[in-house]
């Protein structure tokens, strides 16, 4: 087994490059040249037999995961199941299985076999479920956790390795501290150890496992800032300087990567983070968990970081993690699932259009509000179902406009001026 | 009677001034300074009696708006007033008052006498509801409509006034025409009548009405984009031409004045659009209709308009209207009033905090969240008890954290290290 990445370096096209640029309507050879670079990714293992391959990067439409996955508080396989299909159903381009409650090995097992989209993990989850503890696990039970969900078939693996010893003390002036999962565990384990994050130490021997079934690195963002004041401040700056050496080592092995980014980042800062982000890590795929642009809305989260997300996929973003309704506040439920995916679509969209992608469907849709043709406005929406619920509780009284302008309709106005000069 | 732009050119401080600046913790000096250079304006009519003056423009915080009001369908003055209570609980700055259905008169009274926030209205709905037809309505028909509203009261109103027939064969180019209602009865007027638009030549005796009571105008764009296909065109720019000139009309009469603008505009495009408002209009402030940045999402354009209301706030728009959830589809109801405002307060205090405003809130959100302090990060939440009701929905075993994590709680780990620190 080879990966995209050395085929691509081998100038080899390969089913899955030819798919995702059919699918794209993008020339393969330029597709296969920015994976060749490290720009581009297609997270694919080659256990992963229900998977229709997508691409992530460079010249790319703007990609967004959602996350799901079981907690303590509740662990029902046939409900993730049901989360999984609703995300797809709802648009997303890949899902993550964060479970750290129940049967994980059997939630995730089910999720890769039921998945036709790329299935990521955070294999740090499982370490700490297997063995339900921290500062006790050895550095193989880390590995070990690795090699489990890469040999289940998962395409992808956040793996928080940029979370080193000298970090800790950038961390304790921050706010927030750590508020990634991984982040905090790591540091935890390595205040404990006083030792070298196992995941740093060994990197070698996980590019080694992920390059086995071409498994595509997510480097994580293990210190991403918790809340706007902690945001662009040392602690993450010297994560992402360590993840630019990290995606360095692992493109010389061939293995595909991507940096995982901010967080709680202000508006005027997220164009510097983008522009950090590329430099550094020298244009490898950016996915940005919001950024989430102010702290006060809990409940509208979804809102918070699609704002962030539109702008920073505009800005160079190529892929984003979706945010629910439930952020800070609990763990979402199918519906939280459903909202979360549609706002972080309606960010990449936004920002796909003002790149110069995909307007032909707003276009579309112009046509049909000109035309007053509501059913094919209802079919073109991002939600039809939504769409057509909230029509239907109006009920306008004339039936070609709607129940806010009724006969002062502006839309019937220009159409009735536009066929009288047809006539 | 004189008007707080007259007041302010003769360095004369007045109440309102003394309360915007107190409450915006502001230089009153410079305060007025903007007002009297037109960077700002005080909506207070003399006949609002019920009113606290708020500011809009440079130096404060961004305000938004929330526009209610009847419609043929549903009609129904204390429903109305219920909207009022909601958007100003939910924290509009403003409301505008577009009844359109059942005794307008009444409604409108109503809402001022029982508004604390500035009022505002588009009377030529007035007329067209007053005479029940367009095309032959008189200029006086439409200028009586305006002498109504401001003799009941209200604080501003929009005119549009600068849709001129000079545009007509450029709105003809158009996917959507003219979707603002007052812009598209002023085309089918100047069609039918073959003349200019009577509130553009009229415009004196507006200013001279306006000054009367100190009602700020806000010069509409009735012809601001339906669609992205049809974003920063030349009837747009043609309009912002005449309305720039309009406004130095209105300030040689010391009539205070705002500028309207778009509408559906692409991400890309937004910056360009205020800085030609800027520009063309003299840095007064922008009251912005959105914009909205993707035709595609009927049921989600609180989000639309969320994602592009930051970004101009962020580049200098002073001023959001809010989009409901039911924008494209009906009138809105409580429930989406009330989605509405949070949405365009998200985007307002997400652009203030990106320009140096108001981060207390935030910064205290995170202490809380640091704490683990669940009774006060509800307290600071935008909408408390939305999301007190969403953490009970959650449920999480332990009471520390929050159902998505649990006993993964990074933030629990994070303030373990730092108590265990301290011992």
């Amino acid at each position: 087994m080879s990966t995209q990445l050395e085929k691509a370096r081998n100038k080899q096209l390969t089913e899955e490059m030819e798919i995702v640029a059919r699918s794209e309507k993008v020339n393969v050879k330029e597709l296969m040249r920015n994976i060749a670079k490290g720009y581009a990714v297609i997270p694919a293992s080659d256990l992963h037999k229900s998977l229709k391959p997508i691409g992530i990067g460079k010249g790319l439409r703007i990609k967004i995961n959602a996350n799901i996955g079981t907690s303590v508080a509740k662990a029902d396989v046939a409900y993730e199941l049901e989360k999984l299909r609703v995300s797809i159903e709802a648009g997303a381009d890949t899902v993550m299985d964060l479970s750290t409650g129940g049967d994980i090995d059997l939630v995730r097992r089910e999720i890769i076999k039921h998945s036709t989209i790329p299935v990521g993990t955070v294999p740090i989850y499982q370490a700490v479920c297997d063995r339900n503890e921290i500062v006790g696990l050895t550095a193989n039970d880390f590995l070990n956790g690795i090699r489990k969900h890469i040999e289940d078939g998962v395409d992808f693996i956040t793996i928080h390795s940029g979370v080193t010893k000298a970090a800790i003390p950038l961390v304790r002036k921050r706010t927030m501290g750590a508020v990634s999962r991984g982040g905090a565990f790591l540091i935890k384990w390595m205040e404990h150890n006083q030792r070298e994050n196992p995941l740093y130490d060994n990197f070698d021997k996980i590019l080694k496992m992920a390059y086995k079934h071409d498994v595509t690195l997510s480097l994580g963002d293990g210190l991403r800032p918790g809340c706007i004041k902690d945001a662009t401040d040392k602690a993450q700056l010297h994560e992402l300087r360590v993840l630019g050496e990290l995606a360095d080592a692992a493109y010389k092995e061939n293995v595909q990567v991507m940096i995982e980014g901010p967080g709680h980042i202000p508006i005027n800062e997220i164009k510097k983070n983008i522009d950090l982000q590329k430099k550094i890590c020298k244009g490898r795929p950016f996915y940005v968990l919001g950024p989430i642009v102010t702290d006060v809305a809990p409940g509208y989260d979804h809102i918070t970081s699609a704002i962030g997300g539109a702008l920073a996929a505009f800005y160079g973003a190529d892929y984003l993690c979706y945010v629910t309704p439930k952020e800070h506040l609990g763990l979402p439920e199918i519906d939280d699932v459903r909202e979360g995916v549609i706002a972080a679509k309606i960010a990449a969209h936004a920002a796909d259009v003002a790149l110069g992608r995909g307007r032909e469907w707003d276009d579309s849709m112009a046509d049909a509000r000109a035309n007053l043709d509501w059913e094919q406005m209802m079919k073109l929406a991002i939600n039809p179902s939504k769409a057509r619920q909230m029509r239907k509780e109006c009920s306008p009284k004339d039936v070609n406009a709607c129940s806010m302008c009724d006969r002062f309709c502006s839309v019937k106005l220009m159409k009735e001026m536009r066929e009288k000069r047809c006539e």
